[in-house]
């Protein structure tokens, strides 16, 4: 497969990631949640469609231009899950004309401009912070939720649709064990607010959260009416360090030309910076920056297992150094083509148009 | 000007990029270098005939597909700073039979297959690593060398063209003095390996060396043929941080709209994440992690000075957080739009597909 590739190239393990698919819907047929998957990670149509095969019908993006080109797409049912942008509101309008569109608000302003000048009618989350500091409502101030949901539900444009959190504070989190305490604070914050706001006269709403480390890790998501994880679709590197997936479930890699081979260095130099990899790390059990992971692929059906004696250890724009002892040193030549897994899929994927899959097809991105 | 911008959107300010264009061409004529820019910060056709103005003929790339594009847009002597790709070897053949074109070799391998398989004339140019540790042959290799160079004179479409460098752990540097003494023991390195070349008989050859730190600050090039700095053309904050240049030479921005403000704790989240202005971060003074920082722009004929008391301390994918103090915590709004100083030019203006000049303008990149 790789024979016909002569420069930095996006490959798609197309069976795990619809096992990654497969697997996700599954957990959320049998825990009784609504499937909203966030297609920011892989951004494509095609892509989407095998989500649509697993049932899925709602989806969750993060602007309103993935939104647009989704709905293109044959997709009615959108939540933007970013802080809704009020230089958009017209843009809003005409979108919400034709599909059942979703934004996010946490403060008054958003809704009183949303009120005053949407011209279609649109649900309406409230994002509430449950831990993570980046958004939303801190889960604390009940009173400014609830007022904020009674102002919601008084505008004739608006319905109020639920609340929404992202625990994006799993990423920090080391290991399972870690994971699962996130979970459950910021489940136990999630559910006082839906008591509260249950009690406050608002009854018919949902209650939505979502984040890959966790919905790959719990199984049990009671009160939450919907999940909306992304990054899973393809996993990473940073993912599998902490145990959320195993490294045989990473979907995507990029292949790079080897450029140079070092020997007094034992390291190589691949055509793969950060204008393909991201300049995404994490660091290595000794506390060096890790940049990806060469794969074992040597052809197959699948882009192959991680090479842990194959580290990318630098980056630049263009150029990726990656230290290759032992066997592998003598065997890498200068003109191969090698697999790198990325750090951060969703950065990486972004950084290209197209996936190539295994057989060669070309998968096309926004 | 922003009053148009409704979401993230790289902005340009002409008058500062030709300034900075202006001074380096002018310091290479005093110094009686040729300046061969590096076009890989800008990627633009329009911004490359601005360097045109100034005299500039030949110009340096890092992809094959940047030299197809210039090539298009009427340059006809480019130099692909990168090692050579063995796989684009029937690509590169087309292109130089219609331009002057460079590449560079650091083995015996790629010489025989360039030897081998070219079906054009092509410049050859022997990437010499004298400090940086990323790719050439280390310079104190000077049988290694020398074997090389003769192996290219003896090539028939291969002409030798001379030894290049780059000096990229000037990036490393954390201010002048440490950039003067990176330049100084590069340059001893370099200019010994010529000296051997010349004894050896290799006698009409180039020295070629460039990055922007060294350039900026050094004015003095003995023994140098032609310099290729790239990224002053834009400068950034790691540059303005280590004195290489001034704040008010940056010349791009991000325009990100205000999506979210938070009172407890002096917030802002902007659209305007890693997929905007990448990943790369300095520490700031004390230690923290610095992804950027806003500008004071509030109107005016350049993008403005830099604040910085509006760092920019997370981003996340599509969402930027910044601390925001005192009055401009009270003046700033959800729903304004704010500009943003890059840490690293060449990766953020990677992820944009055009610029937007003060005047409202566009200028596309590649």
């Amino acid at each position: 497969m790789l024979k016909n590739i002569t420069k930095p190239t996006l490959i798609l393990d197309k069976n795990r990631a619809i096992t990654n698919i497969r697997q996700m819907a599954k957990k959320a047929r049998i825990s009784d949640v609504v499937f909203r998957p966030h297609f920011k990670t892989h951004q494509s149509a095609e892509i989407g469609e095998w989500f649509r095969k697993d049932g899925v019908q709602a989806i969750t993006v993060s602007s309103l231009e993935m939104a647009q080109y989704f709905a293109r797409n044959g997709w009615n049912d959108i939540t933007i899950a970013f802080p809704v942008n009020l230089l958009e509101i017209p843009v809003i309008s005409e979108l919400a004309k034709s599909i059942r569109l979703g934004v996010l608000v946490d403060s008054d302003i958003a809704v009183k401009k949303l009120s005053e000048e949407l011209k279609a009618l649109v649900n309406v989350w409230i994002k509430v912070d449950v831990g993570y500091g980046r958004v939303g409502i801190p889960w604390e101030q009940w009173g400014k939720i609830v007022s904020l949901a009674k102002h919601i539900q008084n505008s004739s444009n608006l319905t109020f649709e639920g609340i929404l959190t992202h625990n994006g504070h799993s990423y920090y989190a080391q290991n399972i064990a870690e994971i699962r305490a996130v979970y459950t604070q910021a489940h136990s914050r999630l559910l006082s607010v839906k008591e509260i706001l249950s009690t406050s006269g608002l009854r018919t709403f949902k209650v939505s959260t979502g984040d890959t480390p966790c919905c790959s890790i719990i199984d049990d998501f009671e009160g939450v009416d919907e999940i909306r994880p992304g990054n899973f679709v393809f996993y990473d590197v940073t993912q599998a360090s902490k145990g959320v997936c195993s490294y045989d479930d990473i979907a995507v890699a990029v292949a790079c030309p080897v450029v140079g081979k070092y020997e007094e260095r034992n390291q190589i130099v691949i055509h793969g910076g950060g204008v393909h990899l991201s300049k995404e790390f994490i660091a290595d059990v000794e506390g060096n920056k890790l940049f990806g992971y060469l794969s074992n692929f040597c052809g197959g059906e699948s882009i192959g297992s991680v090479n842990f004696d194959a580290p990318v250890v630098s980056l630049s724009q263009e150029h990726g150094t990656v230290n290759v002892s032992g066997k592998l040193f003598e065997r890498v030549n200068i003109g191969d083509v090698v697999l790198v897994f990325p750090i951060h899929s969703c950065m990486t994927c972004n950084l290209f148009d197209e996936y190539v899959t295994l057989d060669g097809g070309r998968v096309s991105r926004i």
